[in-house]
């Protein structure tokens, strides 16, 4: 993954992922890997970008190009799988929203 | 500021600024602290969302009620200058991306 997705210029959709995760892991790295992988391999993804704090508060953005490929990868039943045991399991809270990128502002390089 | 932000039922607004620091502070600390306090008492500011990894990678999300809401604060002349600053001094490289947020999808709790 890109410290800053490479995404095409808008209009594109973009959905933001805020979670708090508990302290311990309970197999949460390697799914959350697995996921991140099988994610970008999805029609329509563009890109993502994703960051966690060591206190556990962490932002993760995805890029795609339609709200189809965006449900279609809600709907993925390896990701269904990681969104239940993330409800259940590794998260304290989290929310999610869904995002239409109308432009670009500032940029470097 | 919350880990998580306290929005309204979309649509709404959003600003996913996206960035990589370099290892020094030269001063962005403070700043940081100074520019979150002063976006947050802007007319239209709904919450923002930040985290930043040891690495540099750093993901700000702040949540408005309008373009003209982000417009504004994007031109308040305190937050010009700590622009120029993250431009010229502080970030590697930054991607900022203004979104309509259209729904919410899964929250917890």
């Amino acid at each position: 993954m890109d410290s800053i997705a490479k995404t095409p210029q808008p209009p594109y959709y973009a959905v933001i992922f805020t979670s708090v995760k508990g302290p311990e892991d309970k197999g949460y790295a390697k799914m959350a890997e697995h996921i991140a992988a099988l994610g970008a391999e999805q029609q329509g993804f563009l890109g993502a970008e994703s960051v966690r704090e060591a206190n556990g508060v962490g932002i993760t953005v995805s890029y795609w190009t339609s709200l189809e490929a965006i449900a279609a990868w809600k709907n993925n039943e390896q990701h269904q799988k990681a969104q239940k045991l993330g409800a259940d399991v590794w998260y304290d809270s989290f929310a999610t929203r869904v995002c239409k990128v109308e432009r670009h502002g500032l940029l470097k390089p």
